[in-house]
């Protein structure tokens, strides 16, 4: 089955490679939010190849089900055409499909594809996570001060001020920062070890739901900011190689 | 001159795009400062190299003159083997081999070669910009709100709480920001019209020789985070398509 959803989203991969290579029309969804006609059909595409697989599953999308924070008590596939559209429309190389497939609220399935760099990243939960076939495994970094960390920033800027500080602490102690814009490859890059944690706030079911099974698969662990279990429907996460989680809740806690 | 510069700085990203691929012996700068023994073979090749090519030139590599500041009044190549060590070490694939050649204080020939992602920018002072043999300019993006913007943050953290006052400004008024974590990338990006502005503190002549001369022949408008003209020993940069310089300086007035 992982095979089937894989090629699925290699297929819609397509589409958003030749998107990234073309002229967009873009649409706003907030002053700073972007979707693009490649969103779109991107979108439309995986909703009706990925309900004949599962035809009892609900799908639930970014574009067709933006403005909702539904979360049904059901078999649900969340799917993200584009992650990182404003990269789609500006040109940088991280945009990926994202589809998470959950079952009575446990991932099943995630695959995650970035179709500019070629790098399909898979995972069933309790079969390990592949990247292009080869599995792929958390860091073993034991310390912040020699981590990688990734973030990302939300487009409601209500929580910038604590973000702000949260950051400051990050950067004195850790070997540094990376921002990319897209969560699914921040979760991705975390499962493969090049990050060592990921950390985000207001995030969205379809952001989240394949890369989370990518790297609770690969051996990382996840909880929301407060370090409490991360549920789907958590808006906030970090997802780490295990060693460096409880550091960084400390560091939390000291702002 | 520029095809046998872009020829040597091609085999030198080889040697990087090897050490990408394996396992690297560290050494510490500084506490988070990374450099390996890929940094240093690499410059060792474009040193050779570039000092049979320019036999009167003084050639400044990251490596070996990390301790100075030193700019001196003469003709006068800056290397830097591997821009973006950290990444190069996590795996992170915006890794560039960056070389800029200076006669009297000017630039003449900047080229800069990302080997993981296959990208070769090059320009000579008057003759335009080039990514992969095809001609590149800035951006159009009129203003803040619909731009993507890039940063970096420096290993000395004495200037951090303004930094962080600069980035929530940068948020609050941008699309999103970007922290991929090479100087000479960032520049490229900007010089491509990926990113609409690019603006950092604590810079090497040797992280923005190559790619200072790529983003102004693409059009770009380079100042001192002041507003200044900027020099290749100043320590602060705004590398922007133009249109926004005036109204980015605008918003650090405010901070």
């Amino acid at each position: 089955m992982l095979k089937q959803i894989s090629d699925i989203v290699l297929e819609a991969g397509e589409i958003v490679k030749t998107g990234f290579n073309s002229n967009k029309n873009i649409k706003y969804k907030g002053e700073v939010d972007l979707v693009t006609e490649y969103d779109v059909k991107t979108e439309e595409f995986l909703k009706e190849k990925l309900q004949k697989l599962f035809p009892d599953f609900k799908i639930i999308g970014e574009e067709s089900n933006n403005d909702t924070n539904e979360y049904p008590n059901e078999n649900v596939i969340f799917i993200d055409p584009i992650d990182g559209t404003t990269n789609f429309v500006h040109g940088v190389p991280f945009v990926a499909v994202s589809v998470g497939v959950i079952t009575e609220k446990e991932g099943k399935y995630g695959v995650v594809y970035n179709p500019i760099l070629d790098e399909l990243y898979s995972a069933e939960t309790g079969m390990g996570a592949y990247c292009n076939g080869t599995q792929i495994k958390v860091s073993s970094t034991p310390s912040l001060i020699n981590s990688l960390i990734a973030t990302g920033f939300p487009y409601k800027k209500d929580n910038l001020p604590y973000l702000m500080k949260v950051l400051e602490q990050v950067l004195l102690h850790s070997r540094g920062i990376r921002r990319a814009g897209a969560a699914s490859l921040d979760l991705c890059y975390t499962a493969r070890g090049i990050y060592d944690l990921y950390y985000e706030t207001r995030l969205k079911p379809w952001d989240m739901a394949g890369g989370l099974i990518i790297v609770r698969e690969a051996g990382g662990i996840v909880t929301k900011l407060d370090g409490r279990y991360h549920e789907m429907d958590s808006d906030s996460l970090i997802a780490s190689n295990g060693l460096l989680h409880v550091e960084f809740l400390n560091l939390l806690n000291e702002i």
